[in-house]
């Protein structure tokens, strides 16, 4: 995927930066050590804090916060959904309270766009319902719908709308659909008319069966152009992943590796790992001894599991500088196996790895 | 001063490395950006966590935490009286209770020297008693006392015993006496007994006021010998460490550089800036123009501002960095200017800037 801060090599894993921040993790470091290629912001916290007004002072995300590589930036309707307080949905868009101190603010898809052009992230999400996993059909089908709605005015204004920064900017439709096949089919189809540069899965890894989240992906990944890159939001673990690049999906984000992290979750190319372990109390061995950060080597576990039962902030900065390396390399290594021909042995050896807890 | 683990130029500042680690800081960061020639490590935490099982095992602190140069110990004797439950006095030791579990234990100047023969710091300090900054001269002089007695027991313990790791430490004795010349003065004549490779002044910013301390530490320094490093124990802002200088003191340690930091307080050479302020919101330009850490001219304050006010993780890990990064650009500035003769002149105008808010 090219954007106008460098090209993206699928498939790809993209930490996430909430607040323009990836949690614990220097600028340099997710860089040069963790290797990211893109990472990801929230349109909804960036909204609320530092704002619209200091975001576009400063000359969007990039240059306030310092990342010159690519930015994607969700639309902010998750967040609504799940954070936000009081919220009320209309055709129009989403009422709701900030979770910080329950002012009221409004998102529609055309603000959206506008909020998304003023962050200026190389790639912007559309504004979608996000209905919860257990939504019955009906629900499903109805809110499908106003995101197909929703979906048109977000191109209508993004079209009718300059990037701010003088570079341009791609906006991402969004396949939704719930667990029902057709609704899936169907949202696959349409978003298609607007030869979008990609696009993203979404309401998937919401509290469904992972089998169910496979079908979908296959469902999903039969209709979508098999040219475009495929993002598949906020999944997952490890197998999720590899599961998914099996089934054609290029581009991950998830909070999993720097939140389990910081509660003492290591995921290895051996199997997982929890630091908070007894066994682990006088093992001087290094974290990781295949890993590719830094702190894999220079560290030992019973180092890290004494920093992490003691509370120290470093344990959570050496576990997320790890976990996020581990998906680099977990997602740079599925590229490679791809590229020769070795992925499918690879991944169902490595699914098996990967699921063990060490 | 020369360690087994290296030479230390001073006047240093020695980062505060409680349970193993500085606080948000990598080692790798410590070392090639901070420069930081020497930590702390605090043994009423380390005896506690990770315990002397596994510090034994690991071979040592500097192994365990993988820390290669010099590492200083305290006694304990601060913590015991600051943080433990239940303490009991007497003329063998301390008894307390743990702060984490509520755990019994004893620390007596056998035991802690014992311990930190375990711990392996090169440079291990006396145990002593220290009283309140508001001690009357009755208790402050039965304490001194006290703290003689306990001193001729640990340079009996440490002489009996051996280095368990290879390498070679040195015992510190400290100078206490509150507030009181005529036994600061017996306490630095009381000390110089043992020929020790360097000489402690605890007891002060414990609520004293500054230019008490200053005049404490001409009175102790006026009677230590010059050849031999002092290290004022705690302290302090950049100006008491300027003025400590001009009075003759080496050495360093406090925790504020990393704890005020986290709080959102910057030390720079223009003044104190508190990134919480209206002011910062909209200010681009960079953290410190004249700071030597990577982080002074990457970050803006604007943005630095913005994570500190979402209580991002990242924020303490930046005003870590430049914090400490500048206490160990003061001091090694202070060496430079005594070197080349232009260090009274130099501080003067420092102490002004050091003292203003921006």
């Amino acid at each position: 995927m090219t954007t106008a801060h460098g090209r993206v090599e699928t498939p790809v894993f993209m930490p996430v930066g909430t607040v323009g921040s990836v949690k614990g993790v220097f600028h340099r470091d997710l860089a040069e050590d963790v290797q990211a290629q893109i990472i990801l912001g929230n349109t909804y916290h960036l909204y609320l804090r530092p704002g619209m007004e200091i975001l576009e002072r400063a000359g969007g995300l990039h240059r306030f916060s310092s990342w010159e590589r690519p930015i994607l930036t969700d639309s902010g309707g998750f967040q609504v959904f799940s954070l936000a307080e009081n919220r009320k949905l209309t055709e129009q868009g989403c009422h709701f309270r900030s979770h910080i101190d329950g002012s009221k603010h409004l998102f529609t898809p055309e603000g959206v766009m506008d909020i998304q052009r003023t962050i200026g992230a190389d790639l912007v999400m559309a504004f979608d319902e996000c209905p919860p996993g257990t939504a019955p059909y009906d629900y499903a089908k109805k809110s499908l719908d106003l995101t197909h709605r929703w979906l048109e005015r977000c191109f209508g204004q993004f079209r009718k709308t300059s990037p701010k920064y003088g570079y341009e900017q791609s906006l991402i439709p969004i396949v939704q659909g719930c667990v029902y096949p057709d609704l899936r089919v169907k949202s696959a189809e349409f978003v298609q008319q607007f030869d979008a540069d990609g696009y993203a899965i979404g309401g998937l890894a919401v509290g469904e069966p992972a089998p169910v989240m496979y079908e979908m992906l296959e469902i999903v990944n039969g209709v979508l152009p098999r040219e475009r890159s495929r993002y598949l939001m906020g999944v997952g673990t490890p197998v999720n992943i590899l599961e998914a690049i099996a089934r054609g999906v290029d581009m991950f984000d998830c909070v999993m590796p720097t939140r389990n992290g910081r509660n003492g979750m290591l995921f290895t190319s051996e199997g997982i790992i929890n630091i908070r372990n007894e066994k682990w109390r006088a093992d001087f061995s290094p974290i990781d001894p295949n890993g590719t950060s830094f702190v894999d080597k220079v560290y030992t576990k019973a180092y890290l599991r004494h920093l992490t039962i003691a509370g120290e902030m470093l344990a959570a900065q050496i576990a997320s500088l790890h976990n996020l390396s581990f998906y680099l390399w977990l997602t740079g290594e599925a590229r490679r196996r791809i590229l020769d021909g070795t992925f499918g042995a690879w991944k169902e050896e490595m699914v098996v790895k990967l699921s063990k807890r060490l």
